[in-house]
């Protein structure tokens, strides 16, 4: 009898992203009419900046010749790529990274996702609250209850290290989906409490890139003692446009450890490099090439200019939301605004309102844990033609 | 206390091909000039089929352009690959399957590694003896300890279904490693044991494009009643020169069911689907552009020519190795050749001698489990002038 794994009924009944999507189409479906603005997914619009094409169809045509063909990579990423990682966002913060303590990937989602398998299952693991829906389900999935840690307006969305113990923790910043930002304070605190209690930080800084005041820190290495309690991921995702083509990596730190049941310490960068090694077979060589390229003098230059102008859409969305009368967070920092739902309404229904009323699509906050009930997420990612409209939209909305 | 996952003690040292890797590059220090020659990984050899090349051009210039720009694509894979995969791979042999019955992804590794999740961490699991070592891997880091299947030469490296209870088998036809390949009768069988025990066939198809004997089956659901009790892995690695590229695919029919505690029947499709869109994104827009091309008439000519220049090189060795004194076994309708180690000899020691005697790299049969012990796997992905070259030096070995 194939006894399938149990947990699963556990989890709530759809995730996030595909009810929305469902949602859309049946309205879609309703008003073939009508034209739906998305500032739902988060999904980035502008096209791959012109180096890193170049620099695709360049490892495209070397795969069609025999003398520069490629085949399977090493799992861990090729250097050409993880050199230009070590360099240009380790190095250029003083933070010195080995070759094999990064670990280069097809995304972000899969590595938040898979990291989970390499701690006990009866390991606690406490996620933010609101947060992506991945470190709970992944952790739901293999049988784990997480705890929550409340972010709300009071504490400005960023949550004290938990009282009790646990083993692990989900931090996000910038934060999706809240749009807010770790101060340099706040992660020395983090990384002091999961020092003093023994605890392991998983610091998600998927949108580092979109910060732009030089004194907020971009890793978490940037704090000492962090190389002893933290993995960090980044992607390519929101900061290369890449969220079709698909890179990302983790750095696993070798001062990392983990106990054994009998106490006997373990470094986590040697249990990943199995987990990796033996479940996965390398981003796709094209895809890495494209990702190095993001590190060129002109792919830096290309991408800084589309962080820009999404940052440029944020401002608008976080003024022009403001001025109509929304209480708003986030959105300087990151490319995500959370505001509180108007007139007490939850965040589904905010969700159905603005579908049927502006015909735009936004993130309920409650599908991001049960803080984010009453709130609502609206990216940053779209043409500015759309921002404009979704906010005239939204405006009239609000006034009839 | 960061508690860590205990199984993963349980895991042999090293896993098999990165052990390869660094016996050959300390081999190769020690002997700079040395011209190896590997015939080990099952890495191909042959550049990306013109109109692959020209499919993955295209696609970059789309995420190049605004208008054609895709972030997010569906986590299950474009409909233009799952249409090319249902009409040639399947409806070609009369089998019918849904869209969302196939599950688009980044690698049959990752595949395999990842479908035990949503089995009970109590399932039974059985494997064929020798296997892809990811198969026991996987399992083993889950915390389950399989059972094996012993293929040996009596039964032609065909093992029959278990006579104790499992819950899930693995099967791979044409097999890795052994290069043999399930006759319709002995899929037949397996079918009517699946269903008659409730139990799930976990059936990987990864070399079906190297069957030339029409007899041969190269789906499982070519066997009645396979599509309540099967779920099928192919990929692009070894059928279109992907291995660096990275795409691959997994049919979870509808029909087949796995049982809760309570007994309740649960779908498969519905876990998998709940698994595959919660800790992956789909695979690379540019990668299943290049994969559905490989579906074109252009794509499938070449890439039929590569399979059969392999196919040749298999059928070189076979007869060379064999009238070089060699028992051998499969590499007919698989790239894959398994020899009796000479002499008695372990297959590490053959390994050894094999590089150090002919700088031939080749896979220890041991390194796919207790019954690859006195194998070794050769591969036919190479040049013409390397399959001849290590044929003479194999030659000129087994004489001195």
């Amino acid at each position: 009898m194939a006894r399938i794994n149990e947990h699963y009924a556990k989890l709530p009944a759809s995730y996030l992203f595909p009810e929305i999507g469902r949602r859309v189409r049946a309205f879609q479906a309703a008003h073939p009419d009508a034209k739906v603005i998305r500032l739902g997914i988060g999904d980035v619009t502008e096209p791959l900046a012109p180096a890193i094409v170049e620099s695709m169809h360049a490892a495209v045509d070397e795969l069609g010749h025999r003398e520069t063909f490629r085949g399977y990579g090493p799992e861990q990423g090729y250097d050409f790529l993880i050199d230009a990682i070590r360099e240009h966002d380790y190095a250029a913060r003083g933070i010195s990274l080995e070759r094999d303590e990064i670990f280069v990937s097809d995304g972000s989602k899969c590595d938040s996702g898979n990291v989970q398998e390499i701690f006990a299952l009866a390991a606690k693991v406490a996620v933010t609250d609101p947060a992506y829906p991945v470190y709970v389900d992944s952790n739901v999935m293999a049988g784990r209850a997480p705890i929550y840690l409340v972010g709300n307006e009071a504490n400005g969305f960023q949550p004290a290290p938990p009282v009790e113990a646990v083993d692990v923790v989900y931090l996000c910043s910038p934060n999706n989906p809240t749009g807010t930002v770790c101060t340099r304070a706040q992660l020395e605190a983090w990384v002091a409490w999961a020092r003093a209690h023994d605890a392991l930080i998983l610091f998600d800084a998927a949108y580092e890139a979109y910060i732009s005041d030089p004194a907020l820190p971009h890793s978490i290495y940037e704090i000492a003692g962090a190389n002893e309690c933290a993995l960090e991921l980044r992607s390519f995702s929101k900061r290369a446009g890449f969220t079709g083509v698909r890179c990302a990596f983790m750095v696993v730190p070798k001062a990392v450890t983990g106990a054994m049941p009998d106490g006997t310490r373990v470094a986590l960068n040697a249990l990943w490099a199995r987990r990796h090694s033996t479940k996965f077979n390398g981003a796709s060589y094209v895809v890495q090439r494209g990702a190095a390229a993001a590190y060129s003098p002109a792919g830096l230059a290309q991408t800084r200019a589309q962080i820009a102008f999404y940052m440029d859409n944020a401002r608008l969305l976080h003024d022009g939301l403001t001025a109509a009368g929304f209480t708003v967070f986030g959105g300087v920092h990151a490319p995500y605004l959370w505001i509180r739902c108007p007139g007490g309404a939850t965040s589904w229904q905010f969700f159905d309102r603005l579908l049927e009323r502006a015909q735009v699509v936004g993130t309920p906050g409650a599908g991001f844990g049960p803080a984010g009930e009453g709130y609502f997420r609206l990216s940053a990612f779209n043409s500015r033609a759309n921002i404009d409209e979704a906010l005239a939209r939204i405006r009239r909305m609000m006034e009839g």
